[in-house]
């Protein structure tokens, strides 16, 4: 018996619905156990579920998400979003490139988010 | 002295121009010596300037190329980029997500690209 291959798309989707909930545990959920993130690229990254969920602890505001454009190849997906933060009466707004990669099941076993602080608006 | 950083988005400018002029030695010169390349990710990579030559080599047509969207994190990039092909009567379409590496004389190092056949429209 083979395990049937996991929706990339979907999983992208989930991801980009647990960082609109503002919830770091629902988005931490969404990787595996040994799971590494890089944000942005160039930085240390982060190893294993615990510490990914200490970083998005960092999410404050209201969130939106938006996926623009997803490239899927296999278990390995590159994708443009938009993530919107209203923070008091300001609105930051970025668009990264995440490079993710997947196990059999669907987890993210590494995230590394392509984007440079001039890519930020704020209004 | 230090060196000065390379232009990663006049790297990816002159990538998409020679790849438009669809000379595969021009190419191949943007890339460093030992660079990998693989294209699609999952495929099994071409290794060193003349096998990258090679692999561009099956360029034809009338090619053009645009670049839609760049982040660049250090001497590592992600950028969506539009190739259009005409061959004979058919027009193809393709937006790849490219991920590349650099050295420090702003030669690509690796570069790898996300795209499933479904990416592709033709007309």
């Amino acid at each position: 018996m083979t395990m049937a291959a996991p929706d990339i798309k979907a999983a992208i989707g989930q991801y980009l619905a647990a960082v609109a909930s503002g919830e770091a545990s629902k988005v931490a959920a969404l990787y595996a156990d040994d799971a590494t993130l890089e944000d942005p690229v160039g930085s240390e990254p982060h190893r294993g579920r615990a510490a990914i969920e200490a970083f998005y602890g960092g999410l404050q505001g209201e969130i939106s998400t938006e996926l623009l454009t997803a490239r899927v190849a296999g278990l390995e997906a590159a994708f443009l979003f938009r993530v919107v933060t209203k923070a008091g009466d300001a609105t930051y707004t970025i668009e990264p490139i995440d490079v993710m990669t997947f196990n059999d099941a669907g987890q993210i076993t590494s995230m590394r988010a392509f984007w440079a602080p001039e890519d930020m608006t704020a209004a």
